[in-house]
């Protein structure tokens, strides 16, 4: 049995950090690492690069909406021209920061506010998936497990990724808790612990109302935003390994 | 005989519009197009390069300080590092849009005050040249003929290309009169077009003083940022073509 | 008989020009000038300060989006306390602007689409009306004619001007006829010069469907981003005052 | 006997924090606040203010050259009208936001690299009191004691503080130690303490090379950008409160 961890990097920002890049690159397989509109400068994204390579740490571009004052978190109504042009520009740089970082990009995930339209809107995640195709249609499309985005891609010709989410609560039909409601977040390592290797095992995972529903994963997506948050994913990741889930990175 | 025609496209930004690139794009046989960081929008940039590429038109990146409000226009004391990771960041960016157009990026020029200021300062030229190899060792670099920049692009094994400037006086020594003096811009299209022919042919231009002095250079940059300027620039094509001097890329 | 003439103003960036502002100056009452946000660079917006200064044109804060690259058109979901601080911070820029002019801020357009999102939201409208509030609650607020944003900024306390667009047609209810549908921008000088000199004079235009309407406008919005917009705003100045309607600012 | 300390605060960028504004406004009486172009958002910059009022600090608008990704950290040729304007925006803004925060601006304290260069520069130097003189003349310019800056201040009609670096060592004309140089940045809070307090008192502070010089400073700079600096900070204002020396801020 194996399982991809993931977690978004190189979210600094000149003088700003974010996050302890170093610490989970020991944690996950994947590192989804910024392209610069909603977070990461170029020599810093340069460093996490090396750092993922030193640690044969997959990387994914993980491209967003161009709004750093919005962190990518805040919905825009983007023509898809321009979001297609948008996507391609940032995984170009990012490929090309991977390849003087002695690495490459494997893959696309989509950041924020940008990931959780395309889970469901057609028009915006066609032009994601325009923009992958365009670049290089080997690159793989990590999303958001069960939602619509994933049969589009496929249909598209891409590869894709199904992701969970360690921390987040799910509803019956599989969606995550919307963050507005008491509970969407899970706080105890403990349990999340418990729900992932339980999600890798079985394909299963407990919803907020204490049912059971299945849901296919292939990556589990972890933060590293806080000295908590590094803990609650070192916590899981020692606990996958406990259970002999062996930690590896989906991309080819 | 040959020679490269060269001129800086790409350069709107969004709503705002700058020169008439298809109808440089009719005239040049080498289309420096922004990155992103002075001037170019993702979708305009893809538009530029699809054009580029319906016409055979070689594809360099102009990369830039990060200064779009100074257009790239204004010096600025970059740390190295800081340097060459931004124009890794360009070309990798340029080269995404570049495939989804059908072309590549053959060359690099940089713009405005930091292709000013490299032609001089080591620190930064050397800044420019690791991006430029950490990326891809086979792009050229498009430089100030007759300016150090090129020796030491060369010595650290990048192929060179030597630029000269249409519209542009020159000092007996061979730079660039100050745009501050008098005379220091040419207005007057055959005169332009006459002295770019005794270039390409004889490797001979007329300096500020009268003089004549040798001048070695592969490519000649033309303007596109009024209806003038594209008139010249066509008047100058023109005027090669009529001594048989043919105008391809010289980039491979 | 009155009425205001407004126009979109300072809407260059850097290097990048936009429109004809000196010209635009000579034809309308009050300057709807931008503020940074969506377009305008600190140089620029005081030169055209100075200009509309000059020639007793009243100046207008004309608030965005943060989206340059998308010149404040891209509906945004900016949260409440983000949306007040940028309209304080864009008020307050254009203040010290003005002031250093020699003039003064006496309104506030919203931009693009804000100005669409505020005239029906009530929270961003909500949070738009806070922002001018807090700083200087003498300011009026310009909004579309007949929307209920100015019905919930007079309850806040503002006076406001109901604005109609010159070159749009109207639905029977009074709203805009959608830029998607056909018909939706009005091209005839003539034809544009006469509705606006029956809606001032008249408080009545014609809607798409050829029935009247009522419009209650305290100042017509007329656009200068093109020769044929300029001359379309001269000709609807002219009309106006060969009708002998005065065209004098609004604003106190 | 009394003296300012002042602090670099809102110093953040939407998602991004840097340093402890709330800690660090219970030690200052001045708070040097940014103003977008190096650091700050609008709600950001808000709330600091907002701080700052319920304390009781004076608030000194922090302009920078536009430079988010460089922090202002980086020297830029910007040309004076242009710095002029950028000076203006940055204050209006701020003025904006300290009136919605129910507090104002007293004075101005350029930053990091604008700082360094007005120092000496006469050119920029003229182009930053020309902005300031443009929105009121009636703010106080903070500058570095001893250098030339203040002098132009003041015979341009403008009212002049002179800071003192609590951290950093000092040359024995009074000039500060490059950073380049070992010794430049103090780390002893104790050493640091006491030198202020010693200057405080008698006007003097030990150079590098252990002669002592006359330094005359209005103010003091502390920061509070790691905890260790907060602790500094705090030690300080606790020696020179030791030695009944109030803290007071030196606006009107």
């Amino acid at each position: 049995m194996q399982i991809d961890l993931n977690s978004d990097l190189g979210e600094g920002y000149g003088a700003w950090r974010m996050g302890d890049d170093a610490a989970m690159l020991d944690i996950v397989s994947s590192a989804n690492v910024a392209c610069g509109f909603h977070a990461g400068d170029p020599r810093g994204l340069l460093e996490t690069l090396q750092q993922a390579a030193r640690r044969g740490v997959a990387v994914g571009a993980h491209v967003s909406y161009p709004d750093r004052v919005g962190f990518g978190r805040r919905p825009m109504d983007v023509a898809a021209q321009e979001l297609t042009a948008d996507v391609i520009y940032q995984i170009g740089a990012l490929q090309g920061l991977a390849r003087a970082a002695g690495t490459r990009v494997t893959y696309v995930k989509p950041h924020g506010a940008l990931y959780n339209t395309i889970a469901e809107d057609a028009r915006q995640g066609d032009a994601v998936i325009a923009g992958i195709v365009a670049v290089d249609p080997a690159l793989v499309l990590m999303g958001l497990a069960g939602a619509p985005i994933l049969d589009r891609a496929r249909a598209a010709g891409l590869r894709v990724v199904a992701e969970a989410f360690a921390d987040r609560a799910y509803t019956p039909s599989g969606a995550l808790v919307s963050r507005r409601l008491p509970g969407a977040v899970l706080h105890d390592p403990d349990l999340v612990a418990d729900r992932m290797v339980r999600l890798a095992a079985e394909g299963v995972i407990e919803a907020a109302d204490g049912s059971t529903l299945q849901l296919q994963a292939d990556s589990i997506c972890v933060h590293g935003d806080s000295p908590g948050a590094v803990q609650m994913a070192a916590r899981t990741r020692q606990a996958l390994r406990d259970r002999r889930i062996a930690i590896v990175p989906f991309a080819p």
